[in-house]
Protein backbone atom coordinates (compact mmCIF):
# COMPACT_ATOMS: atom_id res chain seq x y z
CA UNK A 1 0.00 0.00 0.00
CA UNK A 2 1.08 3.27 -0.84
CA UNK A 3 1.90 5.73 1.72
CA UNK A 4 -0.07 8.40 0.44
CA UNK A 5 -4.14 8.06 -1.65
CA UNK A 6 -4.25 9.95 -4.56
CA UNK A 7 -8.27 11.44 -5.17
CA UNK A 8 -9.42 12.56 -7.84
CA UNK A 9 -11.35 15.86 -7.05
CA UNK A 10 -14.35 17.34 -9.09
CA UNK A 11 -14.68 20.64 -10.62
CA UNK A 12 -16.63 22.65 -7.89
CA UNK A 13 -20.36 23.16 -7.78
CA UNK A 14 -19.98 26.67 -6.39
CA UNK A 15 -20.88 29.65 -7.88
CA UNK A 16 -19.24 32.34 -5.32
CA UNK A 17 -15.59 30.75 -5.25
CA UNK A 18 -14.61 33.96 -2.77
CA UNK A 19 -17.66 33.36 -0.18
CA UNK A 20 -17.23 29.65 -0.56
CA UNK A 21 -13.33 30.74 0.54
CA UNK A 22 -14.14 32.60 3.21
CA UNK A 23 -16.10 29.57 4.87
CA UNK A 24 -13.40 27.19 4.14
CA UNK A 25 -11.22 29.61 5.96
CA UNK A 26 -13.33 30.63 9.06
CA UNK A 27 -13.76 26.41 9.77
CA UNK A 28 -9.62 25.95 9.30
CA UNK A 29 -9.60 28.73 11.74
CA UNK A 30 -12.24 27.38 13.92
CA UNK A 31 -10.12 24.24 14.15
CA UNK A 32 -6.76 25.78 14.87
CA UNK A 33 -5.91 24.74 11.18
CA UNK A 34 -3.51 27.08 9.51
CA UNK A 35 -3.94 26.31 5.48
CA UNK A 36 -0.63 27.60 3.17
CA UNK A 37 -1.52 28.39 -0.24
CA UNK A 38 2.09 27.48 -2.43
CA UNK A 39 2.53 28.64 -5.34
CA UNK A 40 4.80 29.01 -8.32
CA UNK A 41 5.94 27.97 -12.02
CA UNK A 42 6.62 24.73 -13.01
CA UNK A 43 10.12 23.68 -11.41
CA UNK A 44 10.63 26.24 -9.32
CA UNK A 45 11.46 23.72 -5.99
CA UNK A 46 8.59 23.63 -4.49
CA UNK A 47 8.45 20.15 -3.60
CA UNK A 48 12.24 20.58 -1.94
CA UNK A 49 11.44 24.29 -0.21
CA UNK A 50 8.92 21.91 1.42
CA UNK A 51 10.84 18.91 2.65
CA UNK A 52 13.40 21.46 4.29
CA UNK A 53 10.18 23.70 5.39
CA UNK A 54 8.99 20.15 7.18
CA UNK A 55 12.58 19.16 8.70
CA UNK A 56 12.33 22.41 10.61
CA UNK A 57 8.81 22.44 11.80
CA UNK A 58 7.56 18.73 12.02
CA UNK A 59 8.97 19.39 15.96
CA UNK A 60 6.59 21.69 16.63
CA UNK A 61 3.88 21.16 14.40
CA UNK A 62 1.28 18.41 12.92
CA UNK A 63 1.70 18.49 9.34
CA UNK A 64 -0.15 18.03 6.43
CA UNK A 65 0.65 18.32 2.77
CA UNK A 66 -1.70 17.89 -0.17
CA UNK A 67 0.15 17.91 -3.67
CA UNK A 68 -1.92 19.30 -6.80
CA UNK A 69 -0.85 17.74 -10.07
CA UNK A 70 -2.37 17.66 -13.25
CA UNK A 71 -1.05 13.95 -13.30
CA UNK A 72 1.62 11.72 -11.78
CA UNK A 73 2.69 11.34 -8.03
CA UNK A 74 5.98 11.73 -8.21
CA UNK A 75 6.01 15.13 -5.66
CA UNK A 76 3.30 12.98 -3.37
CA UNK A 77 5.99 9.90 -2.89
CA UNK A 78 8.87 12.67 -2.28
CA UNK A 79 6.57 14.18 0.82
CA UNK A 80 5.58 11.00 2.13
CA UNK A 81 9.19 10.27 2.64
CA UNK A 82 9.46 12.95 5.43
CA UNK A 83 6.44 11.06 7.45
CA UNK A 84 4.13 13.91 7.25
CA UNK A 85 0.83 12.80 6.37
CA UNK A 86 0.20 13.73 2.16
CA UNK A 87 -2.05 13.08 -0.25
CA UNK A 88 -1.81 13.48 -4.04
CA UNK A 89 -4.97 15.50 -6.15
CA UNK A 90 -5.51 15.23 -9.48
CA UNK A 91 -7.20 18.12 -10.82
CA UNK A 92 -8.27 16.33 -13.78
CA UNK A 93 -6.41 19.16 -16.20
CA UNK A 94 -7.48 21.99 -14.67
CA UNK A 95 -4.52 24.55 -14.38
CA UNK A 96 -5.35 25.19 -10.68
CA UNK A 97 -7.86 24.32 -7.42
CA UNK A 98 -10.02 26.49 -6.63
CA UNK A 99 -11.93 26.92 -2.76
CA UNK A 100 -14.42 24.00 -3.58
CA UNK A 101 -11.70 21.71 -5.10
CA UNK A 102 -9.77 22.35 -1.76
CA UNK A 103 -12.23 21.59 0.35
CA UNK A 104 -12.29 18.60 -1.38
CA UNK A 105 -8.57 18.00 -0.63
CA UNK A 106 -8.87 18.81 3.25
CA UNK A 107 -11.86 16.32 4.50
CA UNK A 108 -9.62 13.35 2.52
CA UNK A 109 -6.70 14.55 4.71
CA UNK A 110 -8.64 14.69 7.53
CA UNK A 111 -7.24 18.78 8.25
CA UNK A 112 -9.21 19.02 10.97
CA UNK A 113 -6.27 16.94 13.18
CA UNK A 114 -3.55 18.86 11.88
CA UNK A 115 -2.16 22.34 12.83
CA UNK A 116 -0.54 23.10 9.07
CA UNK A 117 -2.09 22.30 6.06
CA UNK A 118 0.41 23.06 3.03
CA UNK A 119 -1.38 23.01 -0.50
CA UNK A 120 0.95 22.84 -2.79
CA UNK A 121 -0.99 23.98 -5.90
CA UNK A 122 -0.44 23.34 -9.75
CA UNK A 123 2.72 24.75 -11.33
CA UNK A 124 1.72 27.60 -12.66
CA UNK A 125 1.82 31.47 -12.58
CA UNK A 126 -1.12 32.33 -13.80
CA UNK A 127 -4.32 30.72 -12.87
CA UNK A 128 -4.06 29.57 -9.13
CA UNK A 129 -3.43 33.44 -8.98
CA UNK A 130 -6.82 34.10 -9.47
CA UNK A 131 -8.67 31.46 -7.22
CA UNK A 132 -9.23 32.10 -3.40
CA UNK A 133 -8.69 28.39 -2.02
CA UNK A 134 -9.26 29.48 1.41
CA UNK A 135 -5.74 29.86 2.97
CA UNK A 136 -4.80 31.33 5.60
CA UNK A 137 -1.85 32.73 3.75
CA UNK A 138 -0.88 32.37 0.07
CA UNK A 139 3.17 31.83 -0.29
CA UNK A 140 4.78 31.86 -4.14
CA UNK A 141 8.49 30.20 -4.94
CA UNK A 142 10.69 32.48 -8.35
CA UNK A 143 13.52 30.59 -8.72
CA UNK A 144 16.77 32.47 -9.58
CA UNK A 145 16.66 30.80 -13.17
CA UNK A 146 13.31 32.11 -13.86
CA UNK A 147 14.70 35.80 -13.83
CA UNK A 148 14.32 38.60 -12.45
CA UNK A 149 11.63 39.94 -14.95
CA UNK A 150 8.50 37.93 -14.02
CA UNK A 151 7.01 40.31 -11.62
CA UNK A 152 6.24 42.14 -14.61
CA UNK A 153 4.93 39.78 -16.51
CA UNK A 154 2.81 37.64 -13.80
CA UNK A 155 1.91 40.50 -11.57
CA UNK A 156 -1.28 38.88 -10.39
CA UNK A 157 0.90 36.17 -8.56
CA UNK A 158 3.06 38.50 -6.78
CA UNK A 159 0.22 41.00 -5.65
CA UNK A 160 -2.02 38.11 -3.85
CA UNK A 161 0.84 36.41 -2.22
CA UNK A 162 2.08 37.26 1.20
CA UNK A 163 5.38 36.30 0.72
CA UNK A 164 7.73 35.50 -2.03
CA UNK A 165 10.42 33.38 -1.74
CA UNK A 166 13.60 33.22 -4.09
CA UNK A 167 15.03 30.18 -4.54
CA UNK A 168 17.92 28.11 -6.23
CA UNK A 169 20.12 31.03 -4.79
CA UNK A 170 23.04 28.92 -5.07
CA UNK A 171 22.78 28.76 -8.79
CA UNK A 172 23.58 32.15 -8.42
CA UNK A 173 26.75 32.04 -10.65
CA UNK A 174 25.40 30.67 -13.80
CA UNK A 175 22.79 33.74 -13.98
CA UNK A 176 22.09 37.69 -14.33
CA UNK A 177 19.48 37.79 -11.54
CA UNK A 178 19.03 41.02 -10.08
CA UNK A 179 18.56 41.01 -6.60
CA UNK A 180 17.34 44.61 -6.20
CA UNK A 181 15.42 45.14 -9.01
CA UNK A 182 13.35 42.07 -8.44
CA UNK A 183 12.77 43.03 -4.46
CA UNK A 184 11.94 47.02 -6.21
CA UNK A 185 9.44 45.31 -8.72
CA UNK A 186 7.49 43.09 -5.95
CA UNK A 187 7.33 45.89 -3.64
CA UNK A 188 5.86 48.15 -6.24
CA UNK A 189 2.96 45.78 -6.69
CA UNK A 190 2.75 44.50 -3.62
CA UNK A 191 4.54 46.72 -0.72
CA UNK A 192 3.42 44.15 2.06
CA UNK A 193 5.32 41.00 0.71
CA UNK A 194 7.89 39.10 2.88
CA UNK A 195 10.74 37.89 0.94
CA UNK A 196 13.30 35.67 1.38
CA UNK A 197 16.39 34.33 -0.43
CA UNK A 198 16.68 30.85 0.04
CA UNK A 199 18.35 27.69 -1.45
CA UNK A 200 16.03 24.75 -0.40
CA UNK A 201 19.32 22.40 -1.74
CA UNK A 202 21.49 23.77 0.76
CA UNK A 203 19.44 25.58 3.73
CA UNK A 204 21.01 28.61 2.91
CA UNK A 205 17.98 31.17 4.22
CA UNK A 206 15.32 28.55 5.39
CA UNK A 207 15.54 29.42 8.85
CA UNK A 208 14.36 33.04 8.29
CA UNK A 209 11.37 31.41 5.92
CA UNK A 210 10.38 29.35 8.57
CA UNK A 211 10.52 31.43 11.73
CA UNK A 212 7.69 33.70 9.40
CA UNK A 213 5.79 30.68 8.86
CA UNK A 214 6.07 29.74 12.60
CA UNK A 215 4.92 33.01 13.60
CA UNK A 216 1.97 33.51 10.61
CA UNK A 217 0.74 29.86 12.88
CA UNK A 218 0.94 31.23 16.25
CA UNK A 219 -0.81 34.16 15.14
CA UNK A 220 -3.35 32.54 13.61
CA UNK A 221 -4.79 30.61 16.47
CA UNK A 222 -4.24 33.96 18.62
CA UNK B 1 7.18 55.74 -30.88
CA UNK B 2 7.81 52.45 -29.99
CA UNK B 3 9.20 49.40 -32.64
CA UNK B 4 6.23 47.49 -31.79
CA UNK B 5 2.60 47.81 -31.41
CA UNK B 6 0.68 46.26 -28.19
CA UNK B 7 -2.50 44.69 -28.82
CA UNK B 8 -5.21 43.96 -26.16
CA UNK B 9 -6.60 41.23 -27.36
CA UNK B 10 -10.41 40.33 -26.62
CA UNK B 11 -11.95 36.61 -25.64
CA UNK B 12 -12.45 34.23 -28.69
CA UNK B 13 -16.43 34.61 -30.38
CA UNK B 14 -15.92 31.25 -31.63
CA UNK B 15 -17.69 27.99 -30.20
CA UNK B 16 -15.65 25.44 -31.88
CA UNK B 17 -11.66 26.15 -31.72
CA UNK B 18 -10.66 23.14 -33.31
CA UNK B 19 -12.74 23.89 -36.51
CA UNK B 20 -11.30 28.04 -36.18
CA UNK B 21 -7.79 26.66 -35.69
CA UNK B 22 -8.19 24.41 -39.13
CA UNK B 23 -9.20 27.53 -40.63
CA UNK B 24 -6.17 29.61 -39.71
CA UNK B 25 -3.87 26.58 -40.25
CA UNK B 26 -5.45 26.48 -44.23
CA UNK B 27 -5.51 30.59 -45.07
CA UNK B 28 -1.71 29.96 -43.67
CA UNK B 29 -0.75 27.41 -45.57
CA UNK B 30 -2.45 29.39 -48.91
CA UNK B 31 -0.21 32.60 -48.02
CA UNK B 32 2.95 30.55 -47.70
CA UNK B 33 3.16 31.25 -44.24
CA UNK B 34 4.62 29.40 -41.73
CA UNK B 35 3.09 29.69 -37.98
CA UNK B 36 5.47 28.25 -34.50
CA UNK B 37 3.60 27.98 -31.63
CA UNK B 38 6.27 28.47 -28.91
CA UNK B 39 5.35 27.42 -25.03
CA UNK B 40 7.11 26.71 -22.02
CA UNK B 41 7.04 27.30 -18.42
CA UNK B 42 7.68 31.42 -17.12
CA UNK B 43 11.64 31.23 -17.53
CA UNK B 44 12.36 28.39 -19.39
CA UNK B 45 14.26 30.99 -22.12
CA UNK B 46 11.53 31.42 -24.78
CA UNK B 47 12.73 34.53 -25.91
CA UNK B 48 16.46 34.07 -25.61
CA UNK B 49 16.10 30.79 -27.86
CA UNK B 50 13.79 32.89 -30.14
CA UNK B 51 16.48 35.48 -30.45
CA UNK B 52 19.26 32.73 -31.39
CA UNK B 53 16.40 31.27 -33.84
CA UNK B 54 16.16 34.76 -35.59
CA UNK B 55 19.90 35.29 -35.71
CA UNK B 56 20.39 31.70 -38.10
CA UNK B 57 17.29 32.59 -40.19
CA UNK B 58 16.72 35.70 -40.55
CA UNK B 59 18.35 35.96 -44.43
CA UNK B 60 16.41 33.39 -45.14
CA UNK B 61 12.85 34.41 -44.20
CA UNK B 62 10.78 36.93 -43.83
CA UNK B 63 10.07 37.16 -40.08
CA UNK B 64 7.62 38.33 -37.82
CA UNK B 65 6.87 37.62 -34.08
CA UNK B 66 3.76 37.99 -31.08
CA UNK B 67 4.61 38.43 -27.66
CA UNK B 68 1.60 36.98 -25.92
CA UNK B 69 2.01 38.19 -22.24
CA UNK B 70 -0.72 38.93 -19.64
CA UNK B 71 1.40 42.02 -18.91
CA UNK B 72 4.33 44.01 -19.49
CA UNK B 73 6.35 44.48 -23.03
CA UNK B 74 9.92 43.49 -22.09
CA UNK B 75 9.81 40.51 -24.56
CA UNK B 76 8.41 42.68 -27.33
CA UNK B 77 11.30 45.43 -26.66
CA UNK B 78 13.61 42.34 -26.57
CA UNK B 79 12.37 40.81 -29.86
CA UNK B 80 12.09 44.81 -31.77
CA UNK B 81 15.91 44.85 -31.31
CA UNK B 82 16.51 41.91 -33.45
CA UNK B 83 15.28 43.55 -36.40
CA UNK B 84 12.35 41.67 -37.70
CA UNK B 85 8.90 42.59 -37.18
CA UNK B 86 7.03 42.43 -32.99
CA UNK B 87 3.81 42.85 -31.60
CA UNK B 88 3.03 42.42 -28.26
CA UNK B 89 -0.41 40.58 -27.35
CA UNK B 90 -2.35 41.39 -24.16
CA UNK B 91 -4.09 38.63 -23.14
CA UNK B 92 -6.44 40.38 -20.85
CA UNK B 93 -5.20 37.71 -17.58
CA UNK B 94 -5.99 34.75 -20.10
CA UNK B 95 -3.66 32.01 -19.41
CA UNK B 96 -3.35 30.88 -23.07
CA UNK B 97 -4.02 31.73 -26.51
CA UNK B 98 -6.79 30.40 -28.83
CA UNK B 99 -7.47 30.00 -32.12
CA UNK B 100 -9.24 33.36 -32.67
CA UNK B 101 -6.83 35.34 -30.07
CA UNK B 102 -4.14 34.36 -32.48
CA UNK B 103 -5.70 35.15 -35.55
CA UNK B 104 -6.14 38.99 -33.75
CA UNK B 105 -2.42 38.79 -33.43
CA UNK B 106 -1.92 37.79 -36.94
CA UNK B 107 -3.98 40.09 -38.47
CA UNK B 108 -2.22 43.38 -36.54
CA UNK B 109 0.86 41.54 -37.60
CA UNK B 110 0.09 41.37 -40.98
CA UNK B 111 0.91 37.73 -41.34
CA UNK B 112 0.36 37.28 -44.66
CA UNK B 113 3.35 39.18 -46.11
CA UNK B 114 5.36 36.75 -43.76
CA UNK B 115 7.71 33.72 -44.10
CA UNK B 116 7.69 32.27 -40.42
CA UNK B 117 5.45 33.86 -37.71
CA UNK B 118 6.47 32.95 -34.27
CA UNK B 119 4.00 32.92 -31.21
CA UNK B 120 5.59 32.96 -28.18
CA UNK B 121 2.69 31.59 -25.83
CA UNK B 122 2.17 32.71 -22.18
CA UNK B 123 4.69 31.02 -19.97
CA UNK B 124 2.54 28.65 -18.81
CA UNK B 125 2.72 24.50 -19.12
CA UNK B 126 -1.10 23.22 -18.87
CA UNK B 127 -3.52 25.73 -20.53
CA UNK B 128 -2.05 26.45 -24.00
CA UNK B 129 -1.87 22.40 -24.61
CA UNK B 130 -4.96 22.14 -24.83
CA UNK B 131 -5.69 24.96 -27.28
CA UNK B 132 -4.98 24.77 -31.19
CA UNK B 133 -3.81 28.28 -32.15
CA UNK B 134 -3.91 27.14 -35.84
CA UNK B 135 -0.15 26.86 -36.03
CA UNK B 136 1.88 24.76 -38.50
CA UNK B 137 3.86 23.00 -35.87
CA UNK B 138 4.06 23.35 -31.66
CA UNK B 139 7.28 23.77 -30.21
CA UNK B 140 8.29 23.54 -26.44
CA UNK B 141 11.29 24.84 -24.19
CA UNK B 142 11.68 22.41 -21.03
CA UNK B 143 14.90 24.15 -19.28
CA UNK B 144 17.35 22.11 -17.52
CA UNK B 145 16.62 23.89 -14.05
CA UNK B 146 13.13 22.99 -13.75
CA UNK B 147 13.67 19.19 -13.76
CA UNK B 148 13.72 15.88 -15.65
CA UNK B 149 10.54 14.97 -13.95
CA UNK B 150 8.18 17.47 -15.83
CA UNK B 151 6.94 14.75 -18.60
CA UNK B 152 5.44 13.10 -16.01
CA UNK B 153 3.71 16.09 -14.52
CA UNK B 154 2.72 18.10 -17.61
CA UNK B 155 2.22 15.12 -20.09
CA UNK B 156 -0.26 16.19 -22.14
CA UNK B 157 1.86 19.79 -23.20
CA UNK B 158 4.82 17.13 -24.37
CA UNK B 159 2.13 15.11 -26.05
CA UNK B 160 1.09 18.43 -28.02
CA UNK B 161 4.26 19.06 -29.43
CA UNK B 162 6.18 18.39 -32.52
CA UNK B 163 9.34 19.36 -30.86
CA UNK B 164 10.88 19.66 -27.71
CA UNK B 165 13.90 21.94 -26.49
CA UNK B 166 16.34 21.41 -23.83
CA UNK B 167 17.39 24.67 -22.84
CA UNK B 168 20.06 26.14 -20.40
CA UNK B 169 22.54 22.69 -20.72
CA UNK B 170 25.35 25.50 -20.16
CA UNK B 171 24.11 25.38 -16.62
CA UNK B 172 24.29 21.32 -16.12
CA UNK B 173 27.09 21.33 -13.86
CA UNK B 174 24.18 23.26 -10.83
CA UNK B 175 21.90 20.83 -11.67
CA UNK B 176 20.79 17.15 -11.44
CA UNK B 177 19.25 16.61 -14.87
CA UNK B 178 19.22 12.79 -16.56
CA UNK B 179 18.99 13.60 -20.36
CA UNK B 180 18.25 9.92 -20.59
CA UNK B 181 15.30 10.10 -18.39
CA UNK B 182 13.88 12.96 -19.79
CA UNK B 183 14.08 11.66 -23.39
CA UNK B 184 12.68 8.28 -22.09
CA UNK B 185 9.69 10.44 -20.59
CA UNK B 186 8.87 12.15 -23.44
CA UNK B 187 9.58 9.90 -26.09
CA UNK B 188 6.77 7.31 -24.17
CA UNK B 189 3.98 10.49 -24.36
CA UNK B 190 5.06 11.51 -27.78
CA UNK B 191 7.16 8.67 -29.77
CA UNK B 192 7.37 11.38 -32.87
CA UNK B 193 8.68 14.03 -30.99
CA UNK B 194 11.89 15.92 -32.01
CA UNK B 195 14.15 16.28 -29.07
CA UNK B 196 16.97 19.23 -29.31
CA UNK B 197 19.34 19.99 -26.20
CA UNK B 198 20.58 23.73 -26.65
CA UNK B 199 21.95 26.42 -24.86
CA UNK B 200 20.17 29.58 -26.32
CA UNK B 201 22.93 31.51 -24.39
CA UNK B 202 26.14 30.02 -25.68
CA UNK B 203 24.42 29.06 -28.76
CA UNK B 204 25.35 25.32 -28.41
CA UNK B 205 22.94 23.27 -30.13
CA UNK B 206 20.87 26.19 -31.41
CA UNK B 207 21.88 25.09 -35.67
CA UNK B 208 20.61 22.14 -35.17
CA UNK B 209 17.27 23.43 -33.88
CA UNK B 210 16.82 25.47 -36.93
CA UNK B 211 17.90 22.97 -39.36
CA UNK B 212 15.26 21.13 -38.62
CA UNK B 213 12.79 24.21 -38.24
CA UNK B 214 14.53 25.26 -41.79
CA UNK B 215 12.79 21.81 -43.34
CA UNK B 216 9.85 21.86 -41.72
CA UNK B 217 9.30 25.91 -43.55
CA UNK B 218 10.20 24.41 -46.66
CA UNK B 219 7.60 21.59 -46.46
CA UNK B 220 5.10 23.66 -46.00
CA UNK B 221 5.62 25.80 -48.67
CA UNK B 222 5.18 22.33 -50.76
Amino acid sequence: MNAYKIIEIKKSVFENNDREADRIRETLKNNKTFLLNLMSSPGSGKTTTLKATIAQLKDDFNIGVMEADIDGDVDARKIAQTGVKSIQLHTGGMCHLDAGMTEQGLTELGAHELDLVVLENVGNLVCPAEFDTGASKNAMILSVPEGDDKPLKYPLMFTVCDAVLINKIDTKSVFDFDDDAVVQRIKKLNPKAEIFFISAKTGEGVNIWCEWLKNQIIEWNK
